[in-house]
Formats: structure tokens, C-alpha cells, sequence
């Protein structure tokens, strides 16, 4: 049966932060910083913290503030990681919670992953063969092992060699019993930052983290590099730990459509301002639409609807009144009911669309099952036409990078022409950004630096490693 | 010590639903109800339902998804009442959770009450003084003692006669083996809405909980009528039951300003028009300031903002991102951190403010705790000015009418002028609406029909009763 | 289904326990009271306390550890009561939970009741009349309505009308904001003792209560009389407010059959040694039996195995493994395991029985549901005969008197004939003790005071009252 | 601050239950089976099952029925294993909880351990060397990457190679997708029966798991054998995997001391015999004390206690009793009370023992912490003499074989003589049983294939190992 509550979205694996200090403390510190980040994994989250000697760890299943509910005070140290994780619904056991934490002979390890390794399950084959076990279903299990296995002198040396031998897409922090290393990948698929305390540094997967921890955002760790953080105040050291760089970087354009916070910046980009930009972009692109009002799914959809109002000079306003009270438990409805269950999110302000030509923005559609719902509520309450507007381009292909897509055939533009979703939706009308309109509104970053695969087939790493099955990463 | 997540906004006390149909679900059709009116009340929660015999009761604290988690399916009938209710800190206890519900010689009689009776003391001591026994410190329980005391022969009399009684304010729904009787206050100050199932009627609070269930408004209740439900198709009956009506409504403006749901309608106003013409009020009375950029505090200033931009033409944009996963549940910061607290729920928009002369708008300031904070943060986020723009005036005094206000000396309006609480609060300026620009935007309702006292201190019944302290109505 | 972890037992209804002292901790006194007295009632526990001005209360569902996990430390004040409350599996609802506590016009008044009222649905009918109004189903409920319409001056006098008006079998403490008060019926069916701390006054269901708190026993309140305790150190006021003593006590014999603790001494006669007495007189009863060995139905029929065991010279040995850790809740077996189910809570210790003659000693058999497995588990542990001998007489009869015996149709003896239960059980043979060996083991008490209604249908108040339906007391 | 419900006793760390079984709900059975060895261990329990391809987990702290609350019906396969574990204060960690799961390349291999090992650290060391990764602190994971790194090529013989080079105690059972592997350590420390069903195995570390589940015991697995269960009817292979057993085992004499459940019977010896018998050795060995009376300490010294009554001719009875509600949680008492609050759990019966000589029977003594106060309370109730009458020797020395004894220091025998303990504890007289009378008890076991090395510090593999430190086995 379908869930009621499960939105149109892709969905965003994970979410890392990382603190070292010898002044604060680092396990409250990480948990305002994994809620900042909570919109990046709801379903799980963990924290580990060192003091040098021992470390203690606190996970469970569920949001933040419910996991730590009773406190973090048993947990004192000078550095510590954080992860939330997604809801998937494959393998959402305790077992499989982040941060991973193992005991090696190097001493304790610790590793929070936001990302998805394309070659684990040969990795893990392999190292199987010479006498590794496993006890999670996590792609990232295996880079504990290749660091266990390496016979290099230095944690560094043994990181680098490890992460050598992994594809895919990462931002990886690990913790010894006393540094932490953050490890981007080449490409620089997912977001990562480094920030200044008075007393120490902060590493986190967006720099909305460090606004409240109050910490400064230094800047984005490069792809390719490794920053290794063992003293209060002296700069992080950096490693360039790739043999090789590709020609060009791979940011995830979707953190700009939709993932990442309005008030987050990413590889130099302000989120917002790309999404405000991308509803101009829009307004531009869609001229022969002459609406009445702009409206937005909200509340991912309003920053473009914004643009789009901007831009056109058509006012903005709040056609869709959001519950703020939907939790993720509920009694189903009845058959008869489901037709209005969406309502339980999403209403519609009748004296706002009431015999008006509409435009709708929203950031994405995936697989088409909320949309048009959605246009059938706003014409009942009296719209005289509703055009939907999509500040991203089609998905027509999956993510191997850390991003819950649809199977392939789930998504609606895989299958369908434009005017198959938009007759499918009920819309008056249905127009896409374009490629480039996206692209020109994410104005900081190169063109061709960005990863558009889901949006163009067009996998950046294709000569790298074998793509064209379903991601792997889980193994059961 | 402060409590960082309690808002600096009045509090609506409840919020009430009832449905009577042999064709639907009418437990679960109030538990959507309730759902669309949680916003009314976070605190409890029940729902009553009865076969024409016996009354079955589903209460508990916290939010409704929570409370009935496990379904409402043994709660079987033709007939429920159910019932929200705000926390407020004091007498937060299970036993006095409503719907109340007793056994009176006239068989089985629930209730739930929204609003707040001024002599409920002086009628309980009375009562008491022929024998009566009071098991809640709810205000409400007076009025079942009322009716089971009466000598009329029909329970519509009875209940006529017990609410004769009774002042102050108040929608209530009673419900008996049989039937819903719903009465509104002879003032109208709370608003109570009437809706027509396919196969039954549905009286509640607010017509969002209508769209939910699939209902359609049919009208407001009347201030000083008795509606009567007893047939899913008949019409119900309606009983003027005051003796004598007041030569005006006092229906309550903050309604308008911030209770009610965009998405309502409520004494044929729709909710939304009058915020977004709040807006465009306050912006013809501060033609005087030129910003660069008009911002809202979220998410309940945000139609009036929308309404300030589309009347000033100055662009609106979203200069703070809410956190949309805070819960009532956190680990308090510690003292360092208290300053950054507010970012748990806020957090500016860099790229949006910085260099900018920013309009924030919001809807009200109560005791002026958290528009310090939000106007530090944007000034330390790079804006050049910060003017605040009030959609409603001055709150200067305590309700008697069913809103949890501060107690009047915590109101800041009340000690201070306006220069005062601009340099507070570190504005560059700081501006309220007018009482007749804000009475102007609710046009469907005659500016005089309007209760205002919390802004005036002109309480509308004041030749019925001895107002002056503080409201009672919590006996203990 | 049948309950697997339904025990073939009488229930006793409830425990109470009071406390007065401005010297003590008395919500923590009453909390160790009520373990104390946890055997009397595992559904439900409340306390309630008076500081003089207001009373404060703490309920719930489940046994007093779980109730009061959070403490009482929120309770203050220098008088408390509280109640255990039996599962019956009716109307186990949250109102029902005891004390009950309303505020009258004499101030709060609770009320926690051992017992059951006959004439209660009457005393509702004719207070509902006058107006009265019911929030539980709680028989007592009706003992604060007369209190509360009594027009006498003091609360001893409204008190003492109000009992007069009840019948059947109590032991109630009342508590106003300074006294507690303490009731016995006529007939002094339920216990009721009286104890002295260093500094102030306890009065509880049985006196293993006192040992706990550290109170000594000074004498049982008398059938009749009201204790009204008002001081830390003067002697309780005692008032003999009935009108007419009966002309025998009815003390219940199943106190010492069964349900009291092994060391209370009840009306003087300490429960041991009356279980002790009851095996010998078994054992003088059956000497026509020639055993090898003696065990008991534990842990209930341990003490008059033991009694048997002595008088006859017979060996005894635990035949019979109690798992220690049985709770309530537990996965159904299948069908196939239903049969080694009893195993859950008792098996056979092979080497003690195996090619024995045994006798086993229990203390009732009620609806013999659970006899017959544990005779065939000893058969098929080896035992070569199985006897069985009950240290009470077969149960014939409901109870009126607040033991929740089950239907009269379900008890077995009421039914059958001694050699049809004994071959239903599949024993060698079967052994009921004799009434006047029954009564001659209680040998503190005078043999006509004792009620043994369930024995002999002989009920003590039959002129009193119209019995013979089943019990009421649950309305719903 | 001491722990009130800290009984003074040694505790087992643990049980263990396997079944192998095609036409059985193994998870079921398992269910049962850990429910009936819940006195091996409270802190935590497992159970994983497999389908032959993958591995189902359930796990969680507490009791068996509050962990499985709502069921095990996910979890479907034709082999299970499960484990209880007992509360020890230091790493009651989620990721401690056994049966430990891991992914090798031979598939899944699951563990479920009884005892300890006394080479677990070095051998942890010297893999981690290796590039091994460890996830817990239990000892027994050293176990499963032995397993994984050798290079045998079958199971079996990897599961040889692995146990060969672990030292201590132990009764493990391995899982793999399709066979149980069950084995027990040379010396036969702990115990371990397999029992058959009607279509397939069982195997646990008490028997009286197997009446629960219908099946039948079997035999003990023996020391030094390996148990392969892969068919539900062949009769499971047997593999003597030891390439040298020692002269003598070292079977555990605290398991029929006080460990093992009455109705068990282990390396051929009734449990239950064993313990009367102890007492009759007791009363042998103390014919100087003339006691009007034996009572015991409930209900671990309730066998010896009639057991020596037996023999002596002196009667038996319940002079303590207990309370059969005391669970983990409970609210701190005041100081004043603490004296009282051994009565939570233990009340004297003042007629049993007023005016009385009485001989007290309990299994141990470990710290000395309770006997005290019992004495205290007899004396209190009236006993004129208390005598303690011990059924094994005084405790001198820790255990490294899996028992938690306490620190060699508290042990109050290790640091006081006879005199000085009875001094302590305020007894009239206290007696030990003799070495050889405990030995005697237990008639079916060579006297020198007991290890006794907790009274007599004489360690059975001194020889194989360093002894002396404290045991390791927990690494945090």
C-alpha cells in the first residue's frame, strides 16, 4: 500500500559532523550540530566521542532530539563524530546505525560516511577471502577493514591507502583515540566543511551546522584532500591523498534544488540565492504563461516560486496551508478518505486560488504520485487553471552517488513524455527548468562541474568503474 | 528559567470537533478533525464516542497522532465529540483532559469547551454548598453540575438553562446517548463552524478540520444560538437560547491575527485575505521606511510580509530558514550556547540579508522575549537596518476569553513605549498597525463586532460581570 | 482464549494504606506501604496526599514500582492515602483508578476503598435524582455524593450518615485537607489495622504493611467503629457509628486461607500459623492416605504442605519448580505447546517425585482449570500416585463481599461432585478439608465470626440485603 | 551508594539454547527455552535464526518477555540459537548482547557463548595484528575471526582450529546457514545437554529448557566434544576435537550449590538431590546446635534448609517471607528507612520464630552484606538464638570461569575468619559445610572432577595458563 506520508522527493543518505576542542563540549556540540542536519537523515542517528583512551557511543533509531533524550553527559572527550542517516526501508536495523566503531591495532576507529561506494560488495568479497568478518550491512564497513590491512606506518598513510581503493561517492570523517580525518573524494559528489571555533575546529556536511555551534565556515574541504585535525588551534594539516584528480569536479546539483538548507553554503555557492535564481531562471524560460499568482509546494517549492513571482512581477502567495503537525505516525485512513489524505499535509487557501490561472513551483518531481493530487485540491478550491512549474529538470536516471532515487522505472520522466505528466498530473500545463537555466543559476560553480547525472544519464565517473546496475551498498 | 522553545505569542486554549453520522467512521473522522486542529492545542487530547447506550473515551497528554497511536478502532458509534487543549503549565493534569464525560440521571453526558467561563468559581462554590462534588479543576465541569441539577423536562432545556448561567466565553459541544448540541457564546467569541457530511454533520472549531473529513461549510454557528444534531440528514434544529442578545459581537480579532489556520474561514472571513491585507495596511502606515528587502519571522508572519511586499512592491524574500524538526524535547545549551538557542529554530539567510535594509514582520510581540534575539541575529548575519513591522497593535492587557495571555505585567506593550521596546529589542525601527488599519483588514466583519480588549483593555461584557483580575477558571 | 497466566485463584479486590505525620516522608511511606501490600492488587495504584491546602495525586495502570518509577518526591505534605487496586478484567480504565478525589463544599475530600458495596447501583439511581452527577464506575463513588448532600455540621457526622446508608463489606479510608478517617463495616469482613510510628499514625489492609514503614501494630479497627486520625501523637479518636452491631463478626476466612500475606496477623489471629493449622487438621482429615512424600502447589500451598508434613511425619520436599520470572506479558505458544504451558510457571523435579506417591497440598481449587495439568505433569515426571488435598472447603458460591470469585456457573464444585472433580483432575484422590477443621485452625477467632459465604452460600448480611443476583458494584 | 537489590550472591553470566528442526517454530522454542533459563542471566538476551540463506536478529536489553514482547514471528527459519546474559556492571553495551552475528567468506556465522576465556586479550592482540577489526568488548568475538582466518576447509575443522587455541571456560554454540555446532571445553566447566525432539534437536545449557520445549534430554554434550546438528532426525555427529583431555574434568560444583534450577539435572546429577542432600551433610556436620526450628533464607537456601530438617528431625517452616513483586526499579529510600529496606524484599513471619532457637539455612555467603541484616530482623521478630547454617564453604577466590564473583577483596571470607564473620553478622553460631560433605552431595561426580576453585583457589588449568590476575574477558 502506499504511504500516505512519504513525499515525492529524492532523499538525501546522510548527514556528518565532527568537532574537535579541547575547550567545549564536544558531545553537545555535535548534537546541535546533527540537528541542523537533521533534514539530511531522519532515521537514525549516533554520535562517538574519545577522550583519548576510550570511546563511548551513543546511537539509536529515530530523530535527534529523541535519541539523546536523556542527555549526552556520559559522553566527555576533547573530539567526537556525529551521523544521521535516511530512512530507507531496506535495511533500517540497530546494527547498521553510524557512526561505525571498531577496535583495531592502531586503537580505536570511528567513521561517519555520507555517500554510497560503488565497488564495496567486491571489496568485501575480497577482503572476505583473507579472513575479514562483517558485522553490518553497510557499504562503508569495508574502508575499516582495508585501514586494518594496511601495513602503513601512519593512520594517515593507512587512510589514504584505503580510500585509494574505494569508487563512488564519500565525505568520510574518521576518529582515532585522538585526531579526526576528513576525506572528500575526488569528485567532490557531497558537500563538506571545515570551521574555526575560538577553541578548536568543526568539520560538518553543511555550514548550517556551524551557525549553531557557533563556529565560522573556513571553507569547503577540496575534493581529492584529506584534512587531519589533532590540535585546538593550529591549522588542520592537508593532504592531497588522490594519485590523480579528474579533469572536473562532480557537485551534486540536487543539493542546490533541493537537499540542502536555504541558509547552507556550499563549494562557494549560497543555497538560496541558486534557488531564487532558479525560479528566475523559470519565469524566463515560461513567458507564454500568463498567471494570475504564483504559488509553491511548500515548503521546498517556495525559494523558486519566489524567483518565479521576482521575475515575472506576478505576485507571490501562500495557496497551500502546510499542517505543521504531521508526524510520521498516524492512523490510516479509510478508502473513502484517502482521496483527501493528502490534505493532511497540504490544504489549499480557497480565497487564494479561487477562480485564478495558477502557477504552481515546485523543486522536483520523482515518481508523480503527490503532484497530482495536488492540482485536483487547488481546482476543487476553485483554481480556473493551474500551470506546474519545476525548478529542476526531469529525473530520468538513478544516483550512484548517496541519493535515494527511485528504482529507475518508479521515475515518472523515464517513462513519460512531458505531456503524458502533465496530462497525468491534471495541470493546465507543466514546464521543467532547462539544463542550462539550472546550471546558469547556480552561478558560482563551472558548468561542467556539477553532477546532472539522474537529469542526463551522464555519470561522471563512468570510466572509473562499472555503472549501470542498481547501486549497491546494501548487501541484503 | 526561560524555556527556549516556548514562542512569544499568545496561546489558543482549545480547539473542539464533533460528528454525528450512522454512514462514516465518526472516531476517525475525529481524529482528522482533531488532526487539522491541532494547532489549536498541543497539550491533550480525547475523543468520546457513543452507540445510544453507552459512551466510549480515548484521552491521553501530547499530540494527537501520539495519543492515538494505536487506533481509535474500538471506539465504535454513531456520535463523537472530541477535544484539544493547549499546554498551559499549570494544572496539566490526565484528570482534567477533555472531553469530560459523566453519568447524570439523564443518562450518559460528554462535553468539550472551548473558550473560558468568568463566574465558574462563583457557581461552583454555590454548587458545591447544595452538595455537589467537582472531580477536575476544568472550568467547564460546572456546566454538567448545571444540567444535572436542572428540573427541566428535555435535555435541550436543560442545557439552555445551565448555559443561561454561565459567562464569558465559550463554544461548546455537548453530546448526550443520542444526540450533539452546540452552543456559541452570546458574544461569538469563539469561533464555531457547522458542516455537512454527505451522510451526517460536523460542527467544529475551524472549517480546515471540514476539508479533512470531506465536509462542506454550511455557516457559522450563531453568537447565543443552541444547534441540535440528532439526523444525518434532517436539518439540525436551531434554539436562540439567549434571553437577550448583546447589541454586538465580540468576535476575537486574534483569530485573525495569528490562531486560526491560513486555510479557515471563520464568521465568513477567510483567515488568509485578512493577514495579507494586514499587511498591505502596514505598509500604507510606514510609507516612511525604504527597504531594500521585506522578510517575515515564520511562519505566522509570514502572509502579512507577503502583504507588506505586493503593497509596497519592495521584493519578499525568506531572510530566515526554520528548522522544521524542533520538538517539545532537547538538551538544554549551555549558557554559552543560550545565545545561539534561537538558531535552533532560526537562522538567517546570509546571502538574503547581508548589506540589506530589512523589513522582518511578524504578528505580534507578547512579552518581547524572542524579536531581540531574531533582530541580533540578522544584524550579526550582515543586514545594514532592521525595521519591525507588527501586524496587530500593542498588547497591553489579559484576556477572560478562552487566550492564554501572559499575565499582564509580562506583557512588554503594557510597561513600555514603543521607543522603549525598539531599543530593546536593537530595531532601527519599530512600527504596530494601527487599531483601524487592522480592524479595516478584516472587512467582512463590522469593525465594532470585534473584540480588541487585549489591545484596548474595552472588554466587551464588562456590564455582565466583575472583570479585573486575573482570569480564574484553573481552580487550583 | 484461555489465559495461560490465569491463575485458578479468588482475587481480593484491593489494599488500602494511610498515613498521617509531620514527621515523616508519607507519599514515600505510602509508596513502601503499597508494596508492601502489592499481593492485594497488581492492576492499578494511586496516592494521594494533603498538604492542609490542596491535595496532590499520582495514578496508574500497573504494579507500584512501575507507577511510582519517577518518585513521589512531588507529593508533599503531613497526611497521605493510597490504594492497590486486583485486575478484573471489566472496567480496567484510568478513571477508575482509586483514591478517588473531589472537592465538595467542605474541601477536597478522597477516598480509597477495600470492599464491595451491595446496594451501590440504588444509592447512584436515587442520588442521580437529585441531581448528582458520576465520572467513574467505581461503587464507592456514590460514599462521596452522601458526604457531600449530608447536611450535618462536622465531617464525622456527614461521614457517619453516609456509611449508615451503605451495605455490604468496607474498609475505607477517607482523607480531608487534615484528617484521615477510617471506616470499618459492621460485619468487619475486610481487615483493617491500626499502627503507631515514633511520630504519628498508620492504618492499613494488613499489617505487613506496618513492618516496612517501621510502624508497630497496635490493635484492628473494630467492625463498626470510625478511627479519625488528626494528630502525629494523640490517640485516634474512636467513634462505634453504626446504629446496631450485628450479632456475629463476619470476618473473611479467605484472608487466611489465601490471600493475606504469610506475615500479617489479621483480628489477631497471625495467617501462618492458621495455614500451618490448616495442613495439620488435612492431615488428621486423611490418614487413610499412606504417602511417601509431601509437596505443595507453590508458593501458596507451602505452608499448609508444610503443616501436613508435620503432622503426619511425612517428608517434605519441593516437588514442584517455580520460575521466578513469569510476568504478564508473553508470546502465545502454539497449539502443540499449550500442553507444556503450565511449565511456564511450575515444573516437576523429577528426582524428587519419580516413582513416589505424593500428596500435593493446595490451598483452593476455584475453577479447576490448573489442577489437573499439574497432577499430569507429575505423572509423566514419574510420580506413581498423585493426592490431592485443598486447604479450604470446595468454593459453591459467589462473593458479595469484595473477592472476585468468578461466576458461580465457572466454579467447579458448584457443579460437580468430589469424585467427579477428582477424576476431572486425574488424582488418585482428592481431599477438601472439613468446614470445622477450617475454622478450628483459625483458633484465634471465635468460629461463628468468620464468613465463609463462598463455602457454605450462608451469606452473614442476608437479612440486611436482597442478594442473590451477581454482584454489582461495576455499572458498566 | 550500595544497591539495595544487589543480592549477596555469585551470579552465572549466562545460558545458552540451540534447536535444529524443520517442523518446529524454532523461534518459538528458543523463546521458551531462554524464558526457562532467565535465571542464567537478566541483563540482555538473542536469539538469530536461519532460513539457510540469511540470518534473521533480535536482540535487546531485559528480561526475555519484556524483549520479545512483540513476538518472534519475523523471525522463520529451521535452526535458531539464543542467549541470556547476566547483568555485570561494566559493559552492559546494545553491541555487547550475544548471540554475536558476523558475514565470513563461508557465509553467516552466529555465536552463542556460556563462560570465559582466560587468553581472550592476547589472542585479540596478536589477530589485530593481522589487520583483524573487533565491534565489542566480549571475549568471545576473538572466537569468530579465529573461525574466519583459518585455512581449513571445512567448518567443522575451522571451528576445531579456532577452539584449539582458546583457554578457560566454555559451552559455545556456532551457527552457520545450515548446521548448529555446539562444543564444549575440555574440562567441561560449564554445562551443556542435548535433548531431542520429536523431528529434530535441542541443546541449552540446563535441562530444564528442554521440558519447556517437549523435548528430551539426551545426554550431556562431553569435554573436548564438538556436536554437529544438521539433519532433524540423524543423530547429530560427535567429534572428541581435544587433542588431549585433562585427567579430571572440572565440572562447576556452584551450579548445584546455587546456580541451576532445582529441576535440572546436569552431568547426570539431579540438582535438586544434590541440594538436599548439602543440607543433610550441614545437619550431619552440626549436631551440636539444638534449634526449635530450621528456616531459610528464600528461596535459594530453602532446599539445604529441608534438607537439613530432613536429617535433623527439627521442623521446617517459612520464617521469612518474601515478596514476590520486588522487581529492579524502585524509589531510594530515606536514610531512616534503609535499615528497613532489606524487608522489600524479606519480612520474618514473628509466629514462626517469637521465642524460638533457629537454625537459618542459606546456599552462600559472598560479600556478607545481607546475612547481617536477616539476623537483625529474626532478633528483631523474637528469635531468642539465630544460628546461620552455610551449604557450601566460605568463597576465598575469584573465578575465572565464568562467574561473576565479586573482586577477590570483598570477599569477606577472604579476609575474615569464622569468628569474625559471625561476629559481623550477629549470629549466635555459623557453619559452613565441609569441602568433602559439599562433595558427598553431590553423589553421581567424582569428588576430584569438581572445580571447587572459588573455596579452595586451586585453579584446574593452572597449568595451561596464567591465572592470577583478575579475569579480563570484558577489554573496557
Amino acid at each position: 500500500m502506499e504511504n500516505l506520508f512519504q513525499d515525492d522527493k529524492l532523499h538525501e543518505e546522510c548527514g556528518v559532523f565532527g568537532i574537535f576542542s579541547h575547550s567545549e563540549d564536544v558531545a553537545l556540540n555535535t548534537y546541535w550540530g546533527l540537528y541542523a542536519l537533521q533534514h539530511r537523515g531522519q532515521e537514525s542517528t549516533g554520535i562517538v566521542v574519545t577522550d583519548g583512551k576510550t570511546m563511548k557511543v551513543k546511537k539509536g533509531m529515530g530523530l535527534v532530539p529523541d535519541v539523546y533524550k536523556d542527555g549526552v553527559g556520559d559522553l566527555q572527550g576533547f573530539a567526537a563524530i556525529g551521523h544521521v542517516r535516511y530512512s530507507t526501508t531496506g535495511a533500517s536495523m540497530a546494527y547498521n546505525i553510524q557512526p561505525l566503531k571498531v577496535y583495531f591495532d592502531g586503537g580505536n576507529l570511528a567513521l561517519s560516511h555520507n555517500g554510497n561506494l560503488t565497488n564495496a560488495g567486491q571489496l568485501r568479497a575480497n577482503l572476505a577471502k583473507e579472513g575479514a568478518v562483517f558485522t553490518t550491512t553497510v557499504d562503508t564497513e569495508v574502508v575499516l577493514t582495508l585501514i586494518a590491512y594496511s601495513a602503513r606506518p601512519t593512520i594517515e598513510e593507512r587512510v589514504a591507502e584505503a580510500v585509494k581503493q574505494i569508487r563512488g561517492a564519500y565525505a568520510i570523517l574518521f576518529m582515532t583515540d585522538n585526531k579526526i580525518i576528513a576525506v572528500r573524494d575526488p569528485y567532490g559528489f557531497r558537500p563538506l566543511v571545515l570551521g574555526k571555533l575560538e577553541n578548536g575546529w568543526c568539520v560538518a556536511s553543511e555550514s548550517c551546522a556551524f551557525d549553531l555551534v557557533g563556529a565560522e565556515l573556513v571553507r569547503d574541504v577540496k575534493p581529492g584532500e584529506m584534512v587531519i585535525i589533532d590540535s585546538d588551534n593550529a591549522e588542520p594539516r592537508s593532504v592531497m591523498w588522490a594519485d590523480k584528480l579528474p579533469e572536473k569536479t562532480a557537485h551534486c546539483v540536487f543539493e542546490y534544488v533541493y537537499f540542502a538548507r536555504n541558509d547552507s553554503v556550499i563549494d562557494k555557492q549560497p543555497v538560496y540565492d541558486a534557488r531564487i535564481q532558479m525560479g528566475r531562471e523559470l519565469a524566463k524560460e515560461t513567458k507564454e504563461i500568463k498567471p494570475d499568482i504564483v504559488i509553491s509546494a511548500p515548503d521546498s517549492g517556495t525559494p523558486a516560486a519566489i524567483g518565479y513571482a521576482l521575475e515575472s512581477g506576478i505576485p507571490f502567495m501562500e495557496g497551500l496551508t502546510k499542517n505543521r503537525y504531521v508526524g510520521r505516525t498516524f492512523i490510516q485512513p479509510t478508502q473513502k478518505q484517502r482521496a483527501n489524505a493528502v490534505r493532511l499535509k497540504l490544504n489549499p487557501v480557497r480565497s487564494v486560488v479561487e477562480g485564478k490561472s495558477v502557477v504552481m513551483v515546485d523543486d522536483s518531481i520523482v515518481r508523480g504520485t503527490t503532484s497530482g493530487k495536488v492540482v485536483k485540491l487547488l481546482k476543487e478550491a476553485g483554481a480556473r487553471e493551474v500551470h506546474v512549474c519545476i525548478s529542476s529538470p526531469p529525473v530520468v536516471d538513478s544516483c550512484y552517488y548517496g541519493i535515494d532515487t527511485s528504482e529507475r522505472k518508479q521515475l515518472i520522466a523515464a517513462r513519460c513524455t512531458n505531456e503524458e505528466i502533465c496530462r497525468f498530473i491534471g495541470a493546465d500545463s507543466l514546464h521543467y527548468i532547462s539544463m542550462d537555466g539550472m546550471k546558469r543559476a547556480i552561478g558560482k560553480i563551472d558548468p561542467d562541474g556539477l553532477c546532472c547525472a539522474c537529469f542526463s544519464s551522464d555519470y561522471p565517473d563512468k570510466a572509473d568503474e562499472v555503472i549501470g546496475q542498481e547501486p549497491e551498498g546494501i548487501f541484503e
